[in-house]
């Protein structure tokens, strides 16, 4: 048997959402491909598959909505047609049972549990330079933004870190404060992690004061995934690309003044 | 063996995020308790445990961030304790596999990829009468909501509606545009029929318009999820609580002029 091959369907310049998947396979030692950054005109092979009004279904496979999308094209179905889904989430879970690392059976609702509320913190911050219209430009809804930006960093971080800092406290006889859930590195870990990397990259003044509030979060936590096997040589490689215009962006006015 | 007994953790007056965990349940014939509706002075007991800035953990599982969340007291972790877990996408993953409503091993990945999307759509739907601050009040945020929600009604709703539409027409061959994915009922039509039931409470004009559009998804479907055995009889029952002032509100003026 071939082992099954991971194609991932994404836009080609930002980490955005599939940053998630990367992490997750990077962290696993797991092989995988990206369509629009390592195929010849990959990006209008994504694009015709998972973008526009009315996207090309894939070897019987539904639709797609949005990118990203998981392709796996051996051992995915069990009929020998590849297997394909989309939704973060949805992909993390998939590849999180055929890794290891959504924790196993015993862990894997809670794992899933905190990657979703990573997840959701990560759809705040993208709200909070694009509050009033997904579509527009931030300087067309730059005040609302100042004020969403206020609230997210004021009301909506603390509820986050203080959640995420309890769960490092729950678990920390299994583990030391080093992960989140059990007694590994798992997604739930990786997921959140991303998703204080680019608060870090957005809101670098504000989180500068956060850290000392949370410094387990923010400080032993946060480091240590960063120098996790398999992360530490991925986040220094070319493969880890750079925040720019995507969910994170740092405009200085958003941050903390 | 006793059967796992299901208790729900959530506000005791809305619909909300719930709606689509007592869905799933009531479709399946599914028995449940809910904590701040069936017990004295539950409400308190789910604030304990779901709500404020520390809450209680429960039988050694992780703490909460926020309701809704769903207890096991039964058979959930095998070792005797009750299991406990939050994130309504993660509540439905776990109880779909034990109902058999996640369409089972081959269709899952596609159920919950198509719920997931549904609940995106949920959350922007919350966001048009909040869009900048989740804290304050409408009243303080009304013109950048009279913006939002015309974003969501005109840009966000034909995106939606067009890919639920598309899902019928793929699994039309399995099932006559009865249901989104395979050949029965699963928690991908019940979620995804939540939220255009929510529609049609918060902007009756709008979805009398797009009715027309999308025939299939908003006549065919839509009737037919609410006619489907155990449905039909929660939804004419006292269980079924009304929209008030929650994820769904009808504010005339975000509707179409």
């Amino acid at each position: 048997m071939s082992q099954p091959r991971y194609e991932l369907y994404y836009h080609p310049g930002i980490p955005g959402r599939l940053e998630h998947v990367r992490l997750l396979l990077e962290a696993s030692g797991t092989p995988y491909t990206e369509i629009a950054r390592d195929q010849k005109d990959g990006y209008s092979t994504v694009q015709k598959i998972c973008m526009g009004k009315a996207p090309e279904s894939v070897d019987g496979n539904p639709p797609m909505f949005a990118p990203p999308a998981l392709r796996v094209t051996n051992g995915g179905s069990g009929n020998g047609k590849s297997l394909m889904i989309s939704q973060t989430p949805n992909i993390l879970a998939y590849l999180g049972e055929k890794t290891g690392m959504d924790g196993g059976e015993e862990m894997k609702w809670w794992v899933q549990q905190v990657a979703l509320t990573a997840l959701d913190l990560n759809n705040e911050v993208h709200n909070s330079h694009h509050p009033v219209s997904i579509g527009a430009f931030y300087e067309q809804q730059r005040e609302e933004a100042l004020r969403n930006a206020k609230d997210v960093r004021e009301m909506r971080f603390p509820k986050y870190f203080g959640y995420f800092e309890r769960m490092l406290e729950w678990n920390k006889e299994a583990r030391q404060g080093k992960y989140l859930v059990g007694k590994g590195l798992t997604y739930a870990d990786t997921t959140v992690w991303q998703v204080l990397d680019g608060c870090f990259f957005a809101f670098p003044r504000e989180m500068e004061v956060r850290r000392k509030e949370f410094p387990g979060m923010l400080g032993e936590f946060y480091e240590g995934v960063k120098s996790a096997k398999g992360l530490k040589e991925y986040l220094a490689s070319e493969r880890r690309l750079p925040y720019s215009m995507g969910i994170f962006r740092h405009y200085p006015e958003l941050d903390r003044q």
